[in-house]
């Protein structure tokens, strides 16, 4: 299965100019899967009044927008969102099939700091996975990743690939650098983290968007925009799983 | 807190000679701890007769020997030995202050492959934390560290620093480079992980030893034999913790 990241920084507020970019990017791609940065179709540090303004419920117009586009390029999307659910707002992701279907959601469960805790409500549903394209797939958002039960729970669940749209502030490198390989190697499934890059208001994002391979092979993007494409091989899993059995050597009887 | 991790290749089935090295260690040693890689006192790829042959009980003649050394240089130790409890034969290390008490022990819970499942039972009790020089102590043994569960659940409880004795094959470098840093970053607590060095038997190991801290630095040895020293600081710690809440952000009603 081949995944793209496209690493960006995309429009502040500026919804209908960033489905114009996906559109263009899931057009011009060699991929199964497109996968874009946290709060992608709106911008992310654009404050909690906007971010309020422009959530719109799971099967809103944007939706709607990017199963087209899905549909059109015959790529799978995952993107970033603002969702509202009544009046609860959450820091969203969706996964689309290339016929336009929506196949799963997910909504951040760790906010991150004043930055998430301003603008959204912390779900308590935990991830799920989902089955495409033959591939188990999880959905996390940016500091999800970063604790190592959200990976370990999607593996034991059968994930295979654990899918991260994330706003990662260059400050923070050591989360594509050490954290994004270490959550490959120890729960044996790929990690692919799709980041921003540039700048967002007060923000400076680190890139480095990364996919992160069972065995410890790592393709990674630069600092600038990039279309990062990455093929993940069940082979290569089948044959890393066998060589490194965490999964099975765990003591569950010792710390649950 | 000053600690020295001792990375080196032991002698084979020569207890009397690696016991004179570990005096000579400390001896010189400007640290407060001193800790050997896993299975020191004996040598670890020495065949499961000869690891059943020298295994010791906790209070056994090498115990009361590290003591000695442990008191006579003032410098606390942790060593790695195979340990006998009746007939069952285990892969332990134990802690020893600086006036020759012994203040903890551990036996490995998870062993690797059949070099350990020949000679070892594995441990059902898990590793605990004891306090000494102020600083809260969780030991682990190799594989057992590339789990993120055992340094979460010591840190959990109230580590500041987990000490790894091990004896990793240079196959293996992906341990010292990739995952302990990740477990002293996600966990937010030092990581101290002294290894073997040269070869042994049919094995070729990669030393690497560090000490990996909560905010990303990292001391290291490289491939010789090496006392690497390095120090641990409160300050810094308290700082990276404030900085990085990774413990409080945890999300434990979502897996538990």
């Amino acid at each position: 299965m081949r995944v793209a990241l496209l690493q960006t920084a995309s429009r502040p507020r500026d919804v209908a100019g960033n489905l114009d970019r996906l559109a263009e990017a899931c057009a011009g791609v060699d991929a199964d899967l497109l996968v874009t940065p946290e709060m992608f179709l709106t911008g992310y540090d654009i404050g909690a009044d906007a971010v309020a303004e422009l959530a719109e419920p799971a099967d809103g117009p944007s939706a709607a927008a990017v199963a087209e586009i899905a549909r059109s390029s015959g790529t799978a999307v995952l993107y970033g969102h603002p969702r509202r659910d009544g009046t609860r707002v959450s820091n969203a992701v969706a996964l689309v099939g290339p016929d336009g279907t929506r196949l799963a959601g997910y909504r951040k469960t760790h906010l991150f700091g004043e930055l998430d805790r301003a603008g959204f409500t912390a779900s308590d549903t935990p991830p799920a996975v989902v089955t495409w394209n033959g591939w188990g797939l999880g959905l996390l958002i940016c500091y999800d990743v970063e604790f190592p039960e959200t990976v370990r729970a999607l593996a034991l669940a059968g994930a295979d690939a654990v899918l991260v749209p994330t706003a990662n502030m260059a400050a923070y490198d050591h989360v594509p650098e050490v954290l994004v390989p270490a959550r490959a190697r120890e729960s044996q499934v790929y990690v692919a983290y799709a980041n921003w890059c540039g700048s967002e208001g007060s923000l400076t994002y680190g890139g480095l968007s990364c996919v992160a391979g069972p065995d410890g092979a790592v393709v990674r993007a630069g600092r600038a925009p990039e279309l990062l494409v990455a093929e993940l091989d069940r082979g290569a899993l089948a044959v890393s799983r066998r060589a490194n059995p965490y999964l099975a050597d765990r003591r569950p009887d010792l710390y649950g």
